[in-house]
């Protein structure tokens, strides 16, 4: 087989076949194609797009492209979770013990953040004392001990994955639903859980802008888990504005532990409750949304999701103090107050700049070496819906270096649209995809 | 400036700057940018074009990316040629002489042949003693002296299309007209002359098969030669069946000899007519053209042209013996007739099938690290037009090598086509652009 016939039939258009795909993988894995290669071929398909038995094969050849997750000594069905990434998405710190208070075992791999996106690891280490890196054994010891653990990655998953992502980062291909679909499935199938709740966040926050773009990846996905005996679940939900009203890790743990206390944002909680819930049913806890809903929402309310969230930080060493001490999260040296210029209904609350805000006062990374702040962010004082009078302070930003103030400011300022009737409120669940 | 944002505006159908195309070529000649991304640039190239001041952008930034043949010591108009490349195409060698008799300079760098078609430097190798590798003072002098030298490329002459080229080479984006145009131009340019004549062939046996793409690649060309202000003219020549009866290094040699002497084909004289027509009208020697054709058909009947040629091989230490040694160049050890299994006249003779026998046989590479028999090839009996008889020889293959006669053999056949009526005549000159 020769790989330069391979980018020629698919640069004119044609499938390629599963011994073809398998051999590109191999190459990848293996080092033995070149990366001018794999850039040209991800260029072709850019333009020519793969079929869904052509993704299918593709996200299948690299998840076992490398090693992959046995949880098989934890009992019970293992339901994952995975977000595409948005602003303010803190779900998983909170579906985490809600989940595991149910008896479903969470033993989760996550990865940084990158980008206006924050990182789920990076918002639990800015818990004092908590390790992300653990032994295998460590972690799966602690699912079984605990019910749940989230990890950073490790070993050698998903090699091809890593080669073609990294290639397709500094060469503009990355904006191809096919490529997209397949990079995150075959993660997810390589992390060894039988059950995939997806949530694929759709709007200026997220990866996906449009919601056509967006059903069609959450489609692409479930097939490729059903192909690889998973049961999967996608829920397109809104990332036009941010999830909740903290932006920043040291902030968004501290709203879910509020959530978790029952002061929690209306939408982070509506979002979570539904995944958790599905998690639940692929969990064949029950198959019931009903009872699923009304069961995680007692956990919530008895308190047993709290406990079980420091059960799990306290297992990976992590230390929470009282809550006068801000429960020993770290806080920023400065506030910053950003005004209202004008009167009238918070009509539109841009994600992405926010996100993009954020990570300017250091809360993430621009390139994946950067270091981050834990302290910092942005704390949404109104969001879509609210009333707000002129002089009134739309957000708080917090920060530590004073010299990343003024760009953060003007972007947040712009986030804020204002007009004089009240809107709608925007729909935060758009469609369920099985 | 971020390549990745480069490749990002071409993939997303816009046009490029001078100045980002000059960054592009900058960093393809000094290495600074990675080849995956130059593959990814020329894939997006090939989706999405070039506009002609792209293009023409390009090939100037190329022809200017490492050293320029300095041809001011040589007086008068200097001419250059170049094919872009077919079956059987011995012009060049032809051409030489005959302008140079004329007074036309003829200083010429010419690469190696590659694939089903001969490279001219290749063909001169056959004669015995012949060197293409000259200093370049010698080179100088020898054009000086005698009015025409043909060399081996050298020296560090558009480095930004090598490196761009062995990448397309490997990454199927060769077929994308406005890069094809560029890399043809810079060399043209890189090489000196004021003048060039460019003779682009079509059909089977060419680079293009179709007449209108390259009716779109010559004029592109002729517009980034006067861009560049050369004096450019295009003529289309068909390459649906080879030119004239002999493909193979030394076998083409004696038919240009053959033909210096007045027992030439009719078709590359009259397409080597054509050609030195027009160079002596760019060398502005005459602005007429039929007094050109007059005047070129006088050398080759005087035997001025065959005279020229000779002082050019003993220039360059090449040793022509007498006919009756066929000239010392060199004999295979056998021959094999190709057999018509039909009667009637031949309708079409495949160029692409003839050139890639020729080159199973030894005649040409295959990869450019490959060696060359110069005594191999095909001689054809038979050309389109002909009448023949089922059991007369159509074709006589040359080979030293008896294990590669077989599939040599099959290939010549099922190039033939055999129809009971007599064809039209194929049309020679298709068009002439400038």
């Amino acid at each position: 087989m020769n790989f330069q016939d391979i980018i020629r039939k698919k640069r004119d258009g044609h499938s390629l076949s599963k011994i073809e795909i398998d051999y590109l993988v191999k190459g990848i894995s293996d080092g033995s194609l070149p990366d001018y290669q794999i850039a040209a071929w991800a260029m072709a398909v850019y333009f020519q797009g793969m079929d869904d038995r052509e993704t299918r094969d593709l996200a299948i050849a690299m998840a076992y492209s490398g090693e992959v997750v046995d949880l098989s000594f934890i009992p019970g069905v293992k339901v994952d979770k995975h977000s595409t990434g948005g602003v303010g998405d803190k779900t998983t710190l909170l579906l985490t013990p809600l989940v595991a208070a149910a008896g479903i075992p969470v033993a989760k791999m996550s990865g940084r953040g990158l980008g206006h996106t924050g990182g789920t690891v990076d918002k639990y280490l800015s818990i004092s004392g908590f390790q992300a890196e653990r032994k295998y054994s460590d972690f799966i010891k602690q699912v079984q001990e605990v019910g749940a653990a989230v990890v950073s990655q490790s070993g050698n998953l998903v090699p091809a994955d890593k080669r073609l992502y990294a290639i397709r980062d500094v060469t503009a291909t990355v904006e191809s639903i096919p490529l997209i679909a397949s990079s995150i499935m075959s993660k997810k199938i390589a992390a060894g859980a039988n059950s995939i709740v997806l949530d694929v966040k759709v709007g200026s926050g997220a990866f996906m802008k449009e919601q056509e773009k967006a059903e069609e990846l959450a489609r692409l996905m479930v097939e490729i888990g059903k192909k690889a005996g998973r049961r999967v679940i996608a829920i397109l939900s809104d990332m036009e504005q941010p999830l909740g009203r903290m932006v920043g890790n040291a902030l968004e743990v501290r709203e879910v532990i509020d959530t978790l206390q029952g002061r929690g944002p209306e939408d982070l909680l509506d979002l979570s409750l539904v995944l958790a819930s599905y998690m639940l049913i692929l969990g064949e806890k029950t198959s019931s949304l009903e009872e699923a809903r009304q069961w995680i929402s007692e956990i919530l309310v008895s308190g047993r999701g709290w406990e079980k969230f420091q059960e799990m930080i306290r297992a990976q060493g992590g230390e929470l103090k009282d809550e006068l001490d801000n429960y020993g999260l770290p806080k920023a040296q400065y506030q910053k107050e950003v005004i209202a210029e004008k009167s009238g209904y918070v009509s539109n609350l841009n994600a992405f700049l926010i996100g993009h805000s954020a990570m300017l006062l250091g809360a993430g990374r621009a390139r994946l070496e950067d270091d981050i702040d834990y302290a910092v962010g942005i704390e949404l004082l109104k969001k879509p819906g609210d009333l707000v009078q002129a002089g009134e302070a739309l957000a708080l930003l917090h920060l530590n270096d004073e010299k990343r103030m003024e760009s953060a400011l003007l972007q947040v300022s712009q986030a804020y649209q204002i007009t004089p009737n009240k809107p709608q409120k925007p729909k935060l669940i758009l469609d369920i995809i099985q």
